[in-house]
């Protein structure tokens, strides 16, 4: 069983530490781009790297043991800010923000820059399935009934270059505990990969 | 036709650059971790962020276009060090670092943490399939023949724990241009997620 932490923390509260936490995931998720396309010679990166050690060990005098987790405000609302493709509180999230349609489709609008590459120039395959299976999964659950992955396949059509993107999936069919998800990533030239997958209701939540 | 930069750097150049930034790396995939899991607070996140754009900034005033690229050593070896999964500059990469075996199997030990959350303390089912997706991909391929994901499948047994892991893939079958590989992640428990897939050599490395 999943340990879902409840917090039970107000509107009011859940805007403060957006506030305060989300311009410094803006700043570090900026700094891992550098980090990677910086040219600058040895001092110049000694220097940064003590700057950010130091900045590490600030932030480290007060934090939680182990991972983020998942917690609740206390209207319900999940605040999945350490996840790993929508975390707010997230530098290696892309972040995706994940639109919701009226007849349950899911989409998101996206940027890739350099921190996910494979092919030069070009999205690491993993990275796109990386994604089409969280949307999937955000496709096929819901706030009430969260399902996990159980099988998905994905299907390259061609490399997808890095820049502005586009994800969608929506359900295709329930079978009882399983919900089949398809969707897929798009450039401005149309789709370059395409996934389908089964997401299982978990034994904890059935009734 | 996908650009691989040839920059014929000599074994010792290659060292030094890598004396140079794979210290700054390992400090930001630090400060990723803080990031997610500080509870400091309004103000002393304020001085982190300061501190944090102004080492952005410096490493900024010299940098190269766009992604990094794969470029080549003089003797032919690989520096894929943007790599999503293995890059050595990639503070977003865990990094794998993928061992051969002699019967041409591939494998790698590694170390997820808050950065890789999907479920609560557990990892996210799409970074299981980022990773399985690259490994398979280093198993179908050779230095002179490299091979691009054309389908995956990755089935989830049950949810991988952060912490400690291990995965494992090697070729299945080759029928032309097609090569067939299998893997799986697995804890201290045994295996969690498996996959196979089929890996294209591209059109451009074809006879």
């Amino acid at each position: 069983v999943l340990d879902f932490t409840v917090e039970n923390l107000t509107a009011e509260e859940v805007a403060r530490l957006r506030a305060i936490y989300e311009p410094l995931t803006h700043s570090v998720r900026d700094l891992v781009d550098a980090t990677i396309r910086t040219e600058v010679g040895a001092e110049e990166v000694a220097e940064a790297k003590a700057a950010i050690d130091a900045a590490t060990a600030r932030l480290r005098t007060k934090q939680v043991d182990g991972a983020f987790g998942i917690r609740f405000s206390s209207d319900g609302d999940q605040m999945p800010w350490g996840n790993a493709v929508t975390g707010m509180r997230n530098p290696t999230a892309p972040p995706l923000v994940v639109e919701h349609e009226s007849d349950g489709g899911v989409f998101a609008d996206f940027h890739l820059g350099a921190a996910y590459e494979g092919p030069p120039g070009h999205v690491h395959g993993g990275v796109a399935a990386l994604i089409l299976d969280h949307i999937l999964g955000e496709a096929a659950s819901s706030p009430d009934s969260p399902r996990l992955t159980g099988t998905i396949t994905v299907r390259y059509l061609r490399t997808t270059p890095l820049g502005p993107l586009h994800v969608e999936a929506r359900i295709d069919r329930t079978e009882g505990v399983k919900t089949f998800a398809v969707g897929h990533i798009s450039d401005d030239q149309g789709v370059t990969v395409r996934a389908e997958g089964v997401f299982i209701q978990p034994r904890w939540t059935r009734d």
